[in-house]
């Protein structure tokens, strides 16, 4: 189990490093869902899962042109679980995941907020899969041949994929007769962005938004470039301030060791990695990595962060001291190993991996950085060299200001105040990508349920017997405000029909 | 003068019957400027028009995709008069004019409502110019060529032409360090439903939104198909029964003398045709863009139905008494001429009347259709003809949901009880395209303003000295309300900031 999650750190470093990114990456902004798996109680049960039953939509390629090849359609994969909905005639809720960018059957494993609280809405659930994953990819292509298309990847958009949620949403509504079911969108991480911008787009196709979270200010400048790891630096700074100290001292013993005659040898011994590292910097960014990842998800009932603190503060060492600590809150993390760090030969990427990083690099440009504040060597988002990586690697430039032209982020208190309403911006304070959610409330219907212990999405993944209370209570209260946005609904209804 | 409107209806006689249309057709959605000029009054004084300064915007060709195409750019003209602007550091107000179907020259010579009121505001202008039109036309073709490339034509689309706006928006308010400045759009006919939709779709670019004359539910099935020509035959009847009366008798009479022997003849020398007839069905479709155009544009001083009324019910008819009476009726509105109806030969359409016909193919498909209950003879829309000539003139099929699927339409009083604010929708009640207007007020801040002797797009044209009680009430009370979304708007900056 604990395997899986060394596994795909190795993976995500092997991944991130050489294109669109910093020198060092960070986890990409998803559920995660290999590190989810590492406890199976986390799970959907199977027999939920086979509650659902798999469609296919004739989806239009490109919604916003009309050119030719605009026209052409691609089958999107959506699921549909029947079970608990109260049907058309008594106008019961249509509850609507929307997939990340990953296939939507990782997702259909762990988000059991929807499953679990279906039957006392009688909701009718529908999880629709992203374009460009799973089996949802356009021009007749397989997932590596449409990255590696100049022309076929064009189409990979966010606002393609907001206008193929609603064709569906549509098209469901129409086929079911469902004209007047309340839609309510749900979705996490880089999907619970669009959830909320889904609601705040097309509010004649979901009446509200349960935006899980979403790092909607992570975006031009809006949020410091070092949120991000000043929160990963707070999590272990709580967790153990010798633990903090540690890491923080390391990264300047790995440069020294590193440039010793024979230190990467050592390093790799010391670190028992799979194979010889080949630099300093590989180390370190598999670290940082772990770090990151361990503060995203830093959640009950194991708490990441304290396990690996544990493991660095409880080392017994002496020679080659910090290096044997730091070691340890690795194994701590992982388990046990045969080797560590470097992924076996011949691991290919995720599609989410992979996806993702055409995504940041067009359009999703998340100035993620490392300033001095923080128990990492500085590392600062530097747009200009962000830039050429993304030109070199994929021969186009990425738009930095188009979400915030499109979406909006600057000033939303002032924009949201008197615009919109019925969207719930949970966030875990533990969650690095906190820094760049909403966490105050903007309105009385434009909400924020910030967590101080909470991590990354983990309202919506399946209730556990032994969940701490205030996550019992947050998920409860976020199930009561939707009930609320459903009530008026059905009395503007009733009063619109008279 | 006059002379200059005939000119205007039977070019669009020649334009409309071919393509995308019904068998007859009826005004394009436009502010029909050169109608409006016959009133050289209504001209925006030259004086002020040399306030305004061109600029060119480099406009991203596709904002939706990152095909290497998406990233050509064109100049996308606007044009800024800063002579009231209270400036930056007032955050004082910028009003923005959206072009719609048809070069930015036209709107500049006649939309008065802005430099009228810019003063009271000290507001800043701000007109941009429409993609594809005068001289904002992108692939560096000229409108023609532009029109006839499938791939070229292709992103001509009003989910483009806001994407565009917002650009130059954030460009203009960067430039100016006006980031605190609120922006108000204004927009009629085409461009007032886009102006709508802009507040709706980018309600962090603008404030609040006037629409005047946007029929926004004629789309879909929401508005019945004979909303508009039931407008056109209630304003006739309401300025006189018997001219309706011969109206609702002359096309039988002109298709039992286009079926004579000679009789198209006849009939072309009864009208005093520019060159002989061809069909009865040319002479009715030219009739019904007369009365259609009337009824749109049926303003003060002048009222256009009262004058063919007028025309009609005064002519001393005895022999072909209802063919003379209707030609009476022409000959009122289009004043003396040698010839009428058909128009010169070498005569080309306008860029409004060319673009609108393919915006009216790929996505405003707004079905209009005659019915029984109407002074003319039923026309029924057929949908699956639309598509089928659409088809056949530009090899792309209509998208007839895409405009409800992206902007909505369906529902909306339910939709925005509870969404959006700071929108006015202003209509003439004589305005045949009303019916697919809102006409009721939707919330405190989603406003309708419906006048019972209004025309299209009159509330926003340059007063003239004579204009009635109830119009000067009307754009007083605009503005009033446009001047306490401002001040909401101050009071939250300045809350915020504390």
């Amino acid at each position: 189990m604990a395997l899986s999650w060394l596994s795909l750190i190795i993976l995500l470093i092997s991944s991130t490093s050489p294109v669109c990114a910093q020198k060092f990456d960070f986890p990409r902004l998803s559920l995660h869902c290999e590190k989810v798996f590492q406890d199976p109680e986390r799970r959907v049960q199977v027999s939920v899962i086979n509650d659902f039953k798999t469609f296919f939509f004739n989806q239009t390629l490109d919604h916003f042109n009309y050119r030719p090849e605009s026209y052409t359609t691609f089958k999107q994969r959506y699921l549909i679980n029947s079970k608990y909905w109260g049907g058309a005639n008594s106008s019961a809720p249509i509850f609507i995941y929307f997939g990340g960018e990953e296939p939507i059957d990782d997702d259909l494993k762990v988000i059991g907020f929807l499953t679990e609280n279906a039957a006392q809405f009688k909701a009718l659930l529908i999880y629709i899969e992203h374009r460009y994953y799973g089996k949802s990819i356009p021009l007749g292509k397989s997932f590596e041949e449409a990255l590696k298309d100049p022309n076929a990847r064009g189409y990979f958009s966010s606002s393609q994929a907001l206008a193929d949620y609603a064709a569906i949403i549509r098209h469901v509504k129409e086929k079911l007769k469902a004209k007047d079911c309340p839609v309510i969108v749900v979705g996490c991480s880089y999907a619970g962005m669009l959830a909320s911008w889904f609601r705040l787009k097309y509010p004649h196709l979901a009446f509200g938004a349960l935006a899980s979270s979403a790092p909607i200010l992570y975006f031009d400048g809006i949020t410091p470039e070092d949120g991000y790891f000043s929160v990963v630096t707070k999590d272990f700074k709580e967790a153990s301030e010798t633990c903090y100290q540690t890491i923080r001292d390391s990264w300047a013993e790995i440069d020294r060791v590193a440039s010793e005659p024979d230190g990467l040898s050592r390093l790799s011994k010391i670190f028992k990695t799979c194979r010889a590292l080949e630099s300093g910097d590989e180390l370190k960014s598999y670290l940082i990595e772990e770090y990151a990842g361990a503060a995203q998800y830093d959640e009950p009932p194991t708490y990441p962060v304290e396990v690996m603190c544990r493991g660095i503060d409880g080392a017994n060492a002496s020679e080659n001291g910090i290096l044997v600590k730091i070691f340890a809150g690795v194994v701590a993390i992982s388990g046990n190993s045969s080797c560590y760090i470097v992924p076996p030969s011949g691991t290919t990427p995720s599609q989410g991996q992979l996806g993702w990083k055409w995504q940041r690099c067009s359009e999703m440009i998340m100035g993620v950085g490392i300033t001095n504040n923080s128990m990492f060597q500085p590392d600062p988002f530097n747009i200009s060299n962000f830039i050429d990586r993304c030109n070199r690697s994929y021969g186009v430039m990425p738009r930095p200001h188009w979400i915030t032209t499109y979406y909006g982020g600057h000033d939303t208190e002032q924009v949201l105040r008197r615009f919109g309403s019925n969207i719930i911006f949970s966030n875990g304070l533990r969650d690095p990508y906190s820094s760049g959610g909403i966490l105050k409330n903007i309105s009385d219907t434009i909400v924020a349920f910030p967590t101080q212990k909470g991590s990354h999405c983990l309202d919506i993944l399946s209730a556990l017997q032994d969940d701490p209370s205030w996550l019992v209570r947050q998920r409860k209260k976020e199930i009561e405000i939707i009930k609320g946005w459903i009530t008026k609904y059905y009395a503007d209804l009733l009063a619109l029909r008279q």
